[in-house]
């Protein structure tokens, strides 16, 4: 079975050039499940409600996100209602939402999702490396199949944990830099992992917002305004080929496409 | 003219993999000039004058660097000496070394190439920016083919250096990470731009290093000795076709391979 | 001559606590010089025209801020026109503001006030240590006595800055943190030092906000909206003697003061 | 009943000023227990065997610690056998030692003593306000007398922690930044709290260590090595005194005493 990833969507940008090429990849390489990350939805800060509910028309199946999931108040019910939307499961107990499911494909297979955070450089979370090992446990009783979406800065906290679940989960792959990474392999173990998947939005940019308001952020070094870019709009993530007796990722193939808007 | 540049050597896996797979690479590609980051190549930390005159012998013709060059003092003086060594240009005046110089090729062709690392999550530095057009208008009196190694970890900062320059150099690829990317491309006003050049080391290894140890280190949380990992070499880089006259890039094409010890 | 030195002013309860005190601190210490840091004035993020105002005809003559002096946009402008309100030296240049002037007590003494930023755990700024050397070598064309109000959060960053500068300007007095210091003292060269003058808010709080915000954050991780807290207003701050002729700093006196509103 | 706290024991210096005072500081007082923070206590760097006993033997009953208490390998067994040494208690299980424990003085009471690390701009490691909330409910079950040395650098850490915990136990005295800070006191709940305990050790250096060193660390940015420094010693802590058939803190007094060594 396949499953598409698809890198942290990025604004209006991210979602028309999901919009463009989604359902392409997925006829394309006869996609059983599309997880995508939606920390940068709205506006490049978070995500809501209905921005979720447009991805998901689009043809998201289940949505994972990371450290900018918390930006809008609002969306803090809609986690909490809302089974398809992730945040990473490190976070203290007691907030809103969950960072782990099981989802059916439309064939009847279960794959279980987990959603994790980084800590280096990134906020004060729980231990993402025993949360995984939690989380394996509990979704492994149902399914061998197992996708993780590692949300992390740091590639050795990223590869560190890629090499620590080799061989227990399908694939953990990362995101956060919104910079694609050229190291998509199948670990000796069986799992498939790739230490960023990039991001889905504008390709002309910095990290998918307007370059003039990095440039200004790194020159000045006060607070500026960032707003998400808009030219040469790309589709990054990675296709994952499972076996779905095992759970062991069979190949994997990095995405990169650009979008017609 | 064509630039071949080769990510952080890590150790002696990193100096036996190019070792393999240098000449060749400088044959097949008509390589003009070999710039490597020697930052990791003494046992993973730092760089020693032996190290530097092995890298050298192997086909080298300039080491640039970044944080982990100041791990071996007894490297100081021969900074100071060495003028194919660089170290980052916006460390504080009055450290050993030099952070740019223009290096001619065996075709007479000169070529400026500039070492800068980032401040966002790293050292407290002069700014990357500024100290850029400074070096920048200098070396071009001289040359308009000039070859910039931004180590750095943030992809924002770095991005937002390839873009503020884009136009004014020939190439800004960046390294530190230790984790290819694949954003290569050249800018629309002809800079080659790269976020990160990968490493030249073991490729079944946490950024180079044992694999055990670094998980050691995320699990414990206290200091860990970190060792060089030997399996799976590989040798990772960028090569730039730059116009001789404008200085502008013309093509960039990634570099992955695997190296036979 | 005698320097009176504020710490933060945190919202609309530090400044009802100066008001309630600085004229008897005045008139009881004979203070010829009021600085105060207001970088949190404004609601406890930055400051505005209006508030620099109210400070002033409180009985302020010089403002020093930090980082968060950059919060509203609005008093850009004003920081541009208002010598007698100072924002860290050592950002980038262009910058709206200044970081250092002369002011002249209403018995004619000259003295010099900087303001500088540290870089350990904050902005990636230019060395404060170095913008001091050429900051002080201006100012002491003019007059021997001079002020630092140095913005860290590092003790080891603001010692070695103290001890760096000894016997060269009357003090170094830090802020940031908002927790006073019973470290007062004058160095061996004459130069007063103090690791952190404290605030000038709320005592019942987490550094002058909201306790149960702060407890919130601390808890979640997640965004919180931060207040500033009212209950027991104290003013916090450093009175210092300086010889006028060598600018030496001859006694220290640390003030902590709880206020009536 | 009264505890006497001792901040962080800098190297030969701060165990010869505390071989100085401590037994004077105990008569005086009428101290029941002596907690000391041993992190920096064998040259600045972590703690040995043999050093801990002589800290015992100069009248310290408990040793608290902080990050250092891993710099050694040598002392990690040490940690499993000796119940008088704690290491933060919210580093992940299985590392050696213990972070929590019950002490029973002269006298016959029990007292409780926890040793937490904040996480802003420190370690990855487990909430310390989770942490104190389970051990807090161990401890409770044999003792109302209960101490806490918050071992942090964010002084919003050390307060918010302080004030969340306020009622519950009798202290929460923060260390880890080696300057004493003037804000003790007894919360409206009944616990005592202070920013900052400060150390013990060298009063002429930068947080204990030879000021030369630390100024050139700044100035350079490479690595230093740095040394304790050995002038005017000082012994800072502070004194509480405690009820204890409630376990609240009566009153707090301020220790920064001279040594002559
Ligand atoms: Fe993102
Ligand atoms: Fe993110
Ligand atoms: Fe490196
Ligand atoms: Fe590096
Ligand atoms: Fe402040
Ligand atoms: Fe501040
Ligand atoms: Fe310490
Ligand atoms: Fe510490």
């Amino acid at each position: 079975m396949n499953i598409l990833f698809i890198g942290d969507v990025i604004g209006r940008t991210g979602r028309r050039a999901l919009s463009d090429r989604l359902h392409r990849l997925v006829d394309e390489h006869q996609v059983d499940l599309v997880v995508a990350n939606g920390e940068n939805a709205a506006a490049g800060f978070g995500l809501t409600a209905p921005i979720a509910m447009e991805l998901f028309d689009l043809g998201v199946d289940v949505i994972t996100s990371g450290n900018h999931i918390w930006d809008k108040r609002e969306v803090y019910d809609f986690l909490d209602r809302e089974e398809r939307v992730l945040r990473p499961a490190n976070y203290p107990p007691g907030l809103p939402g969950r960072g782990a499911g099981i989802f059916t494909t439309s064939a009847g297979l279960k794959v279980g999702v987990i959603n994790l955070e980084g800590r280096v450089f990134m906020n004060n979370l729980d231990c993402p490396f025993r949360a995984a090992d939690g989380l394996i446990e509990e979704l492994q009783q149902q399914t061998p199949i197992i996708f993780i979406d590692f949300h992390a800065e740091a590639t050795s906290e990223k590869m560190a944990l890629g090499h620590y679940l080799d061989g227990r989960v399908s694939a953990v792959i990362c995101t956060h830099t919104h910079v694609q990474t050229a190291d998509e392999r199948v670990l000796s173990g069986g799992t498939a992992y790739m230490s960023d998947a990039g991001m889905t939005g504008s390709g002309d940019a910095v990290i998918g917002m307007r370059k003039e308001q990095a440039i200004e952020k790194f020159l000045n070094q006060v607070p500026v305004r960032f707003e998400v870019a808009k030219k040469d709009p790309v589709v990054c993530g990675i296709l994952i080929s499972v076996d779905e007796e095992t759970g062991r990722a069979l190949a994997v193939q990095r995405i990169q496409e650009r979008a017609q808007l």
